[in-house]
């Protein structure tokens, strides 16, 4: 009698999908949110400020491999990715909570290891800790971080607020972090084979620093407040800038031209992705984890950033219509699809 | 020449022995940070009013068994646990984050099903979903939940600050949900051996419900309000009478003691216990998950809670020296020693 069950792959939507599918149900009661899901982070209307909250889980085995991320490394990390999001909204991060699951293959040492690099981005980024929980796991390492920022009202950016013949910018280089993972995984038998080696934090080359240990750019909301401007959108580079660029465009109903020449690479990004034979500006597009901010800025606004340090103007925002495009250094017009890092 | 690294277990800490080590030397440096870790929340201070943040990880094996959870309820109890840390600081929940870590054994229609449970709670609760994120797990199903609520300055309640002198209550009956488990272990064979079984929301005897579907006591925080009493400390119980009783003497400087016949247990718990040939008061005092909320009360406030529905007043805060002692029903005088559910 029992009719089979009807069984959809979560890969038939993707990440995004799968989201949009489960959540679009949910009403906002309350007054006091602002933004509920769909940007790098939520906003709650506290009163005199706005509250805003970003969340993120990192799965050992999905998100890092320990074979060559040192713990110190992951705790940093873990808050950078995390405080990134609460500047993405031009807003100032100011606590967060730790989650972390555990297998009992850890060690307190190796927890230690942990928190020592959770402690120095909180201080870095001036950060507190204020809560968590710690549990058991079956198997490996699992995070969840929840970081808590506060913006002045009417300064907040969203993803969805582009407008044709804003400019676009990026805050530095793309790319880094993906050839720095290229070059992990091909050294990873080399860590195996002699386990005592330990990357340490003072000594990685350019492209495994930017992936074991990225910066968020706190300094770019400082300067933005500086000059007295308000991006009209802003996402950080998490999957990528062909995806970060995709939302931005479907969420504000636009579309974009990126010019290649603008596209800033890092000269070892460059040099390393000819060594694997990648494409150089497939790997700016495609790679993910530089936590660098892609935002827009009104055609008016464009001397407050010419003199920015490192930030490029590399393309415009145009009608939907015009579609996403990448204007080649040769000449050529190709279509940008959306792809980031597929974890599913 | 290695030296042979340290290696120190978890279990020697227990779990919040291990919190406290692992953020003992975190500092506080933003002033909007009012309670930072240690109590059921963390308190922001937001201008107007103060924020409350609350955040727990769900992991598949250590704190469910989906053989005999559905994920209806499981998504439903996800948002109770959280939500209940809310009201356990004596504030309103107004909004939630969840993320979830998922292998590619779960289907969309799964995760339809865990969302419509969220879906229901987020409802009752009066609560926004605002966030989240979801990704793959190499095995299993883990969830993470932040809770983020309000109450107005001066009306926040804390674990640490019960009085010598202050009465002992609590909200309801102990001790059901730790047999609706020992029901459901025991019921495991049944539904391993029949996979088309499901229970249903609506057809759970007390025990079983009171495991599967506990409720948040929203109605408390009301009833505190309409009263105009503010408990002198307070803490739900998630791990077991005698554990939180413990947090609540040992943060507060002070011992407590207990009166049996003041716990409240409810018919079904005392007649299963005994089925099972426990001690019912012992299922009362080291079961968990029950989410009640206990709390003291200056004893010039008696009056408001002798008629509040369900609320039992069950002992006394009396001077550390003292201890935390039961006064059982024939006479005799225990010590109560925090025991909750060891996840570790």
């Amino acid at each position: 009698m029992a009719e089979k069950e009807k069984r959809t792959d979560v890969n038939d939507l993707g990440e995004f999908g799968l989201i949009d599918h489960l959540t679009k149900s949910f009403p906002l009661l309350n007054e006091s949110t602002v933004k509920g899901i769909g940007d790098d982070a939520a906003i709650i209307d506290s009163g005199k400020m706005l509250t805003v909250v970003s969340t993120d889980m990192l799965i050992e085995g999905i998100h890092f491999d320990l074979m060559y991320t040192p713990l110190k490394h992951l705790g940093y990390k873990a808050v950078v990715v995390n405080v990134s999001d609460i500047y993405a909204m031009n807003a100032t991060p100011k606590q967060i909570t730790v989650s972390i699951a555990i297998s009992n293959r850890f060690s307190v040492e190796a927890l230690e290891e942990l928190y020592s690099g959770i402690a120095l981005a909180c201080d870095k980024y001036g950060v507190d800790l204020i809560g968590g929980d710690t549990t058991s796991s079956p198997k490996g390492l699992s995070m969840s971080i929840t970081a808590i920022g506060e913006v002045a009202k009417g300064k907040q950016v969203y993803r969805n607020t582009a407008k044709v013949g804003d400019l676009l910018c990026i805050s530095g280089d793309l790319g880094a972090a993906y050839l720095g993972l290229q070059i992990l995984e091909r050294e990873k038998q080399i860590y195996l084979s002699t386990p005592d080696v330990k990357p340490d934090l003072g000594d990685q080359n350019y492209l495994v620093g930017r992936l074991l240990k990225p910066e968020a750019r706190k300094d770019m909301i400082v300067q933005f407040d500086q000059a007295k401007l308000i991006p009209t959108s802003m996402i950080d580079i998490s999957d990528g800038l062909a995806s970060e660029l995709y939302h931005i465009c479907s969420q504000s109903g636009v579309g974009a031209f990126v010019e290649e020449s603008g596209v800033p690479i890092h000269p070892d990004t460059e040099k390393q992705a000819i060594d694997f034979k990648f494409d150089p500006i497939t790997c700016a597009l495609s790679g993910g984890e530089d936590y660098e901010l892609l935002f827009s800025i009104h055609p008016d606004d464009v001397d407050k950033v010419k003199y920015m340090p490192g930030v490029y103007i590399m393309g415009e925002i145009v009608p939907k219509k015009d579609g996403i495009k990448l204007h080649t250094k040769g000449g050529n017009i190709h279509e940008i699809t959306a792809q980031g890092w597929k974890h599913f």
